[in-house]
């Protein structure tokens, strides 16, 4: 392609609404540009590496043996109304009225009408398993979109559903799902890691998410240095050694602690380390009162709380509840003597005896608690978050906690759709079941904004190689030359023909400007040429990663060409 | 593919609201299932083939130097407010307000979107010619959709638009355009004209639409036999060879036709032919009076006179007019006395003198009228439809009058957009000019409707091998002999390796169910083996188009295969 002829309006300076390095750098090489309030144009270079994205997840689904077919935008309101979305999606749902006053939206996602699709085509058990996917642009009405490609309005997306006959099916799906997706984001050259993540409240069912690892990340990941698990910080599972002292301590006695109501005042005033104190945290759960108690170093988490307890919601309580339920103020809870109020403690509090804990009186705390012996305890569980030096649940191994920007999500459904809205087989024996649903997303545009988020620096993006919009941009220095143009044109021709995409840039500017706009788009390969380099009987080539620079003997150039790429691809390995 | 592990649902009957032959194959084969109105979800064989059109329009349109991007589907209205679109396109174009309460609309088409793009990134004559294009979902929201993919109201359409720096660039494009649209439709299998169509009353700019040929066409065409010649009808050029007869008829006279209003009464009357009658047709144009002259046997093509008056409306005259500029009832106005009208005459008037014609009085008419001594014409153009029996207005050649169907349409917009939006660009000299625009769009999922409406029989579709969603089906009648399975597997990896999509269809279902589904698909080749053709030691091989069953023998199957199928494609040219 030459660049003359071709369309990659790139600017020096990025627009003040970018606020993140990919949005500024889509812009500043051309690749996007901004129609309206999260909606942009992909221009042809970006273009090209959507496809590159899509045709990777589409090969991969493929070779799952999962099916591809096209769902519309427009779906009409009434299959929303059936699975109960119409009036819970909220305002990111964008509805229309069509001519004829009737409701509809913009599809921000495709479960009602999938499910549509295979209740009325697909009746037998011996239909099932399939999984059908799409890659398609949806639509959610953000109330803030920003960040560019990474939180738009419109977005293009694969979605994927799977439909089964039985819980064993469906986790067969999941996890070939799951496996499609490592593949994918291999192929894509990313660093990525699949984290556990939270599925509400629907026992039985699971989810991943993928994250690409970037330092500007929104998400924090706590990922095992040593084995496979990495789970959302939110919901990291903690690893508690089975260490238990049970020498019991002196009878516990009550010690006057004025105005230290906090865990850092109470060890201040006794002298002693936080991690000798309870944390007593009470929580509203579904309206009624739980003390949740980690070391006093530690923090509740509430996510963990709730999905032990299996409730709907849980919020911190009021000073009112506080009172009413503790009988004191605000910063003297504790689990002795405390009535009518369920104690969940996490495991680590069985590692040790003789606590200090808040004594459900204003300015008093006791010392030599024993858990066992002075409080009711309802259970002990993993229910405090994550911190640095906690180690590996799994395997023991030292965590680390790196940031990362979701990128696919894959989600074991079970029924809650095939419920809501009836869709079903009949088994061997002539019964009717409903199906058993898993959902798997991967969001195209946002991958394109999270490889660049990954791989860029000061100069632009460095593009991984299987997602850049050409294999090498080919510079020719001295473009009023004939015979140097006519040898650029030479090469561009010979290595097309070796079947890479080669973006010529033919254009009547000073060299400066071409290098830094190759730097900027980022094209992982630079071959540089021109009147100098000629009389030398080389042509450069510039690795944009590593930027190391390579000179090409113009006599053997395709063998030392093919020689160098090789090198560069490995870099990227 | 495994056709039990694919997704074709295919019917017997079709739905009660498919009114055309494509709209009930695409549901009878499972290929499109109907989401709400106009609205169709495209089964994996649909998409397949929609693809297929797709990749060679891209193709054709990059070979032609255009460039491919992607433009959002929600537009901003403000746009549509500058081009004056968004008070003037009314309902089909659905109006949407998001969260914010801002106006959008979903795109029917981007020339607002497009020209916003060019007129910010484009400064230089340098940029220019660029061709920029997209292949992309639509929505159009058309008051009665029907006939399925033919008029739906969200559709894939392939939209470019090409920006130059005069008009000859601009025509220049235009012909690049025309010539790939030829060469895509050329590549797609089908029977197509070219056709001049209507392009309003803007000045030199000029349009062609391409017609996929079909009985059941909505258009009616105007196509030489002879030369490349051909129209919309409504449009189509009539010839008139220059015959004049100049011999001055005896003065005209006045000759009672009481109650003889039309052409038919009145020649019955005089007992003479139709054409020795002048047709007389009083039109409103733009408010002023005009008659139109045609011969007696002819029709006025009101669109004609329209455009050679460069006017922006036509109407037939009230009874009211007619009074009021003839001075007699309806059925008796004439050239002759005529004042206060223009009068244009269809050029064939000139062939000969000594006309009947209305007298501009009740029941009267007049002998022996010479136009040209006793009427005063302001015009003689071509003013009347096409009819039976019109040579061609090129060469001469004979017409004839197919049904077709609109896949394509190729534009000249000139400065229509450019002006109301202000995109210029700064000339050699630095003074502003503005662009000249064209337009060229493509229903691909039109194109696969029209496909089929030309390409079926009785028992299905017939898809031309470009466009076949799989190159051949492999039928295996004995799907429970392991044998033969494992044969049928190997015939198909082994087609498969030859880059052949083979769809084996290896389902526990009777051979008269696969015999039905195969032609009701309308895969070009049929391979079709079972216990009895193998022990023949053949492999029976059916050309879906012809019928024409052969027998391939297994021993050198391949050999065999290949030259069948070029025995088949053949067919098709």
């Amino acid at each position: 392609m030459l660049q003359s002829r071709y369309f990659v309006p790139t600017l020096k300076e990025a627009p003040a609404d970018a606020e993140v390095i990919s949005h500024k750098l889509l812009i500043r090489a051309g690749m996007i540009r901004r129609l309206t309030s999260g909606v942009y144009s992909y221009l042809p270079l970006a273009l090209r590496a959507l496809s590159k994205i899509s045709n990777i997840t589409r090969e991969e689904m493929n070779r799952a043996g999962a099916i591809e077919l096209l769902m519309p935008t427009v779906q009409p309101a009434d299959l929303w109304q059936e699975s109960g979305r119409w009036d819970y999606y909220g305002k990111e749902l964008l509805r229309i009225k069509d001519r004829h006053d009737r409701d509809s939206c913009l599809g921000p996602t495709h479960e009602e009408v999938i499910t549509d699709i295979v209740r009325k085509e697909l009746r037998s058990y011996r239909n099932f398993p399939i999984n059908l996917y799409q890659i398609q642009t949806k639509f959610r009405d953000e109330i803030r979109p920003r960040f560019g490609l990474m939180r738009g309005r419109e977005f293009i997306m694969k979605d994927a559903y799977s439909f089964d006959r039985d819980d064993a099916g469906a986790d067969a799906s999941y996890k070939t799902m799951y496996e499609a997706y490592r593949r994918i984001f291999i192929r894509l050259g990313l660093k990525f890691r699949p984290v556990e993540a939270d599925t509400g409240s629907i026992g039985g069912n699971f989810s991943h998410e993928f994250m690409v690892l970037a330092a500007t990340g929104e998400d924090t990941i706590a990922a095992c240095t040593a084995c496979d698990y990495a789970a959302n910080v939110e919901r990291a599972r903690v690893r508690y050694d089975g260490t238990r002292d049970t020498t019991p301590p002196p009878p516990y006695t009550a010690v006057a602690t004025p105005g230290a109501c906090t865990i850092e005042e109470v060890a201040a005033f006794l002298k002693i380390a936080p991690e000798a104190i309870i944390k007593t945290i009470l929580l509203d759960v579904d309206g009624e009162p739980v003390a949740a108690l980690v070391r006093g170093d530690r923090e509740v988490n509430e996510l963990k709380v709730k999905t032990f307890l299996g409730a709907n919601q849980v919020f911190l309580a009021s000073p009112e509840q506080v009172t009413a339920w503790s009988g004191a103020p605000v910063g003297f809870a504790g689990p002795v003597g405390l009535k009518g109020v369920r104690i969940l403690a996490d495991a680590e509090l069985q590692a040790r005896e003789g606590w200090v804990a808040g004594a459900n009186a204003a300015d008093t705390h006791f010392i030599n608690v024993s858990l066992s012996r002075d409080a009711a305890i309802s259970a002990y569980a993993d229910i405090r978050a994550i911190c640095e030096g906690d180690v590996c649940a799994v395997c023991g191994g030292a965590m680390e906690f790196p940031r990362g920007i979701e990128v696919g999500h894959v989600f074991k459904l079970g029924t809650k759709y095939s419920k809501a809205m009836h869709a079903t087989y009949l088994d061997e024996n002539g019964k009717e079941q409903f199906v058993i649903m898993g959902c798997y997303g991967l969001g195209v545009s946002r991958v394109l904004a999270a490889c660049i988020e990954q791989n860029h620096d000061e100069h632009g993006i460095i593009f991984p190689p299987a997602i850049a919009p050409f294999h090498l941009a080919l510079l020719n220095l001295d473009p009023k030359d004939p015979d140097i143009s006519a040898k650029a044109l030479e090469i561009h021709d010979l290595l097309e023909q070796q079947g890479l995409e080669v973006l010529l840039d033919d254009r009547d500017e000073r060299a400066g400007v071409k290098f830094k706009d190759a730097d900027l788009v980022g094209l992982p390969m630079q071959l540089i040429m021109g009147g100098k380099s000629l009389a030398r009987g080389v042509i450069e080539a510039k690795d944009r990663r590593t930027g190391e620079k390579t000179d090409l003997p113009v006599d053997t150039f395709l063998q030392a060409f093919s020689a160098w790429k090789d090198r560069v691809y490995k870099g990227w390995e």
